[in-house]
């Protein structure tokens, strides 16, 4: 079955909100078997939304909407849902009770503008809203097609996703297998990763599809195997990748994640290792995007952002001598930052960053992108110079990512040995 | 003039890229006066490509296509540009001598699959891209219209934004002026402000617009304003700021950024103030999002993030009593925490955060989504307990954007003692 998603929003148009919806939406249909033919963004206006829909529907068994349905007065989808199947809004006594037990459970006063929330189109089904005041919306048109109105609220949306609309559209339509196997790869450039796996690519069989994703780095390759039937299914998708590994696998860092930091908070934890993160160009962001990661306690310990070199003495005890001699963007600095987040907080493993993530703070030496990164352990400290460009965050995420491979290989080197 | 984007890739219907470029696209040209009308997102597939060209140029005066132009077999946009405009492709010299400056600086050899993105449309003008090795294309149909093909990854497709497409539009179609005002308002929901000023929004000239952006804990107000001449325009925009002031002034936290950690950078910087942090629940994002922006160190000292019980003391500073009698969440540990990173690194202002993001660690007394912040001062130590709930990411968003908010009002009264 395909699925188009209509997402309206002037600020997705002006580009002020990124449309992250499209992506957890397409993420949870392709999870489910369903495939996404077309995402469309349009305004807060109602003829662009209701031909987009009329549109839509004609090549689609299903429409998923997003947005438009806040208290304030640019939020009109109701207004056209009504009009496109006509229909009159009317008080949901169920949306109504949801409101005011949300406001009750907040201790705050409900005022009309918010009561106003539980009028929907008739002909609709309610799917109940638990966490937020705008319910969800089921329609079915005359044709036997679906339309589903959400809350643009991404954590909502992706509530009524998971508990309601994704349920409903599998016992709806019933739907074919598809599995996706994603394979991080590492150290080398998409181009040249492109060549060297050719031959494995052409060989692949019809109905198992290969994606790059370029990332800050490196490059995650995606296999779409779609069949019938999932045991068979797997079997093919998991002959394929094991082809792979025999033309790449000195770059593969590892299968089944999304990014690095997932991969790192994997291995970590079943090694039963534990790191700690010594941060200055990269500002947290190791720590931040590690800590994003649920479980993360199990073997971060911490880790301290020097973005100063005073920070850099007292936090982490990186000798004032060495800064003078050798300045903050040193292999020199680097590994007593390494070495001094691992040994002040006891962790398995210290890595830290230094650099210049500019624009500004370059020299003719030390120009912006060049970044220094270490890594400590019992067997001792490895550092690595890095050259990026004059990209500030382009720099940071590729530090994270360099680092993040290089965790990866020594944590699985250290758990080996043990 | 009206503008359609039509992002293409598989990655983004099925959700494992978010589409990140069409409201870097629009940002853009909202800001040079240009209207984007719809974004358009298909797959890797000729036809689906073919037909939404063909459907988005009946509607709008110029198309800006991304993606599908890497080297590997999944990229096709070429092939189908080739078709649509009745051309062949051809080996343009200069994109063919920018590929090789480019693996000639990183020192990479160049593949065959390398100088195929020298291959362009016979019919088109090509874009040089100086930090990526595929070129952007500009077409001109017959009827007047323009199609620009570019590069999907973020910084090429910026780049090729602001030196190529969007100056080049500006003289072949000419623009009315757009103005744009960003007003952040914390510490009220989005319905309570919009019961609250309504008689502001009912007042407003009719080609001043407003949209509600509801983010973590905040909302972000939009005014955008389009006329002939820019100075009036102005006049009447500042004109419908004002008034809103004497509606909702004590919930602004300020204009003119699109987020409370830019306000914080510009307000900490104006000020000449310090500020050192300590994270244990939100690990280093507010160390990471203040410090994505440049200009970070002219007042970010560093900071700790203080995950496990022995980082809080070994790095901050927290006594182990604390702890013992209080817990690691706690009003006295935030206190200590604050005050203790606010003293080491020798910053004007220390900020604490800790709590169960979840989500594992909650307790009947302190279930998931319970937060203490703090903020030391010479004048002293605020500290707030904050309920969010069981959503980790929304926890630690939430978190930080009460801390700037907090942190941007005891800056500016320090700077007005001053």
């Amino acid at each position: 079955m395909k699925i188009a998603i209509l997402n309206i929003g002037d600020e997705l148009l002006i580009g002020q909100v990124v449309n992250s919806n499209a992506a957890g939406m397409g993420r949870r249909l392709t999870a489910a078997g369903m495939s996404v033919g077309e995402v469309c963004t349009v305004g807060d206006d109602a003829t662009a939304i209701e031909e987009s829909l009329q549109r839509l529907l004609q090549r689609h068994d299903a429409v998923l909407m997003t947005g438009g349905l806040g208290p304030t007065k640019d939020d009109i989808t109701k207004t056209v849902l009504c009009r496109f199947f006509n229909s009159e809004l009317i008080e949901d006594e169920s949306v109504y009770r949801n409101i005011r037990r949300i406001f009750a459970a907040r201790g705050y006063a409900m005022s009309e503008t918010n009561r106003r929330q539980a009028w929907v189109p008739r002909c609709c089904t309610v799917l109940n809203n638990e966490w937020g005041t705008a319910p969800g919306m089921w329609f079915e048109t005359k044709e036997g097609k679906t339309v589903v109105s959400l809350p643009g609220v991404p954590y909502e949306m992706e509530l009524l996703m998971d508990t309601a609309v994704v349920p409903r559209l599998r016992s709806h339509f019933g739907t074919d297998c598809i599995l996706i196997k994603n394979v991080l790869v590492q150290g080398i450039g998409e181009s040249f990763l492109s060549d060297r796996i050719e031959p494995w690519e052409l060989d692949l069989p019809g109905n198992i599809k290969l994606a790059y994703l370029p990332m800050a780095g490196m490059v995650k390759l995606r296999l779409t195997a779609r069949g019938r039937h999932e045991k068979p299914l797997r079997a093919q998708l998991d002959e394929a990748v094991k082809a792979l590994y025999t033309m790449a696998g000195d770059y593969i860092a590892g299968e089944d994640c999304e990014t690095l930091q997932e991969l790192v908070s994997q291995v970590f934890t079943k090694a039963g290792v534990t790191l700690a993160t010594a941060e200055s160009c990269t500002g947290g962001m190791l720590a931040a995007q590690l800590t994003a990661l649920p479980g993360a306690s199990a073997y971060f310990r911490g880790g301290a952002v020097a973005y100063s070199n005073e920070a850099k003495e007292t936090l982490l005890g990186v000798r004032h001598a060495t800064l003078e001699a050798h300045g903050a963007v040193s292999e020199e600095t680097a590994r007593e930052m390494a070495e001094g987040v691992r040994q002040r907080l006891g962790a398995d493993f210290g890595a830290a960053t230094t650099g210049i993530a500019g624009p500004g703070g370059g020299s003719r030496e030390k120009p912006v992108g060049t970044v220094w990164v270490a890594l400590a352990s019992a067997q001792g400290t490895e550092t690595r110079l890095l050259h990026y460009g004059d990209r500030r965050l382009q720099t940071i995420d590729r530090t994270c990512n360099q680092l993040y491979a290089d965790l990866v290989r020594m944590a699985r080197k250290v758990s080996t040995l043990q």
